[in-house]
């Protein structure tokens, strides 16, 4: 089995190690640029390792595009004239419904694909982060939709499972609405508290313990990157941000009404909370 | 010396084996309730661990109180019979100006009040929690106020730096204002967070990644504990969580403006919010 992987950042590099540690590839990575391609040669992030686009591509079984989600369809139209019609395709963009369609488009006729969503990043970027075990225990969502053909399907989900991950499968418009629930809006309240607290008054950084650590890591996240998922899922990351401002908001009003059982229901928000943050199962 | 610590909970367990780890402290460790002082002994958190206030008080040389908020007072003015006069006492309160009020009243003439804050909770409560390296390489901000002697006040200080923690000093209403900004109000944000989404589709919780899980872990924190912290600072939580929600606002009116230069905005502000979280250095 050839594995081709396009784009050397912290996914692409990860998904190309943990596919040699398997044994039962091999891994052609591409790269736009030469510095990365000389450090992914150098780090043996793959069999091959190269700027060709062509001779990445060249006899692949499985394609796994691992670019920024703007970028993806100029690529895909190229790989579409490059690899077999054969060929198992899939991507590691964080919004699917735009992918999914535009994706699907550039490669029906020329390759079968299925859309990705790993749910493995990390606020580190790059190759230098790249583990061969990010995927282990952690979730995949598989993205099938009407034009999916059920055993593409089920070839990509076996091949992430083969990676480590847990994969669960939703159509793209409903893994847009989730992810901007768990994953998109999380990370602009991460951005929003460090800009808040920056504003207020930047010497308070100084006191800051692990929760704030924690509650803040994913604002460490490449802006770019973020500004592009934020803005194509737009319309699913205002509704998910209204309802956590609507949540806010229920908390303040029982702030001002302690003596009308204001105190006794705050508990009970935070005793719900509690309750549905101890039940969530993600490997340290 | 001796060291007297009030309270079985993470932090009184943890400051009592630190500080026995330490070995230049005989150290008694009060619980109200018989099972948890068991459960002391067979832990061995203290060189004496029992219900009895008045043994565990008993010529301590500093003491530390380490009970819920609105339990200090109380607590407060049956250790000022207790206590020796040169006796130094401090606490472990979330919030300090109404803690640093009344329990300065209390001590005044009794023994010497110096409050404290270490920024080294946990999710996890409890004395099953505890870990003689819990404040190590963590800030404590000492709050003195215009009543408190400078000696005590660095004997205090020098208390937590044995213990590991980088001391800061603060005037206890800043400390609330600093504390809403960098614990209270991040704990309401993980709290909110979880709620929102379980009340827009609670099955969104099985896709969660690293990002979901460290963003809210503070939000399996005892809810009891927390309705105390954020009801007593209620002032200084209500105007920093506005400052939040403005923040988030300014973000989605980019999202609705792309054309106008909107994604090129919404680009600082992440790429400011991840320079200031990139200075962050809390231990890990």
């Amino acid at each position: 089995m050839k594995l081709a992987v396009f784009g050397p950042g912290l996914l692409g590099s990860s998904i190309a190690l943990a596919a040699r540690r398997r044994g039962d590839f091999r891994v052609a990575i591409w790269g736009r640029r030469e510095e990365a391609v000389a450090e992914l040669r150098a780090r043996e992030i793959g069999d091959l390792a190269s700027t060709d686009l062509a001779a990445v591509a060249r006899d692949a079984d499985l394609a796994v595009l691992c670019v920024p989600i703007g970028a993806m369809p100029a690529l895909a139209r190229q790989l579409a004239q490059m690899l077999p019609r054969t060929a198992l395709v899939t991507d590691v963009g964080s919004v699917k419904a735009p992918v999914v369609h535009d994706l699907g488009a550039i490669f029906r006729g020329n390759a079968r694909f299925v859309g990705s969503h790993p749910m493995a990043g990390s606020e580190q970027q790059g190759l230098h982060a790249a583990r061969a075990d990010l995927f282990e225990q952690h979730v995949c969502i598989v993205t099938p939709d009407a034009q999916s053909e059920p055993e593409a399907v089920a070839e990509i989900s076996s091949f992430w499972e083969r990676l480590g991950c847990l994969v669960r499968r939703l159509p793209p418009e409903e893994h847009d609405e989730i992810a901007a629930a768990i994953s998109h809006v999380p990370h602009l309240l991460a951005a929003a508290l460090v800009n808040a607290v920056a504003g207020a008054n930047p010497d308070a950084f100084a006191f800051a313990g692990p929760g704030f650590r924690d509650t803040t890591r994913v604002a460490s996240g490449p802006p770019e990157m973020w500004t592009e998922i934020l803005g194509v899922n737009r319309r699913a990351v205002k509704k998910s941000a209204e309802a956590m401002i609507e949540k806010l908001r229920e908390f303040l009003t029982l702030l001002d009404s302690p003596a009308a059982g204001g105190d006794a229901t705050m508990n009970q928000f935070l005793t719900s909370a509690k309750a549905q943050r101890d039940r969530l199962r993600v490997r340290a």
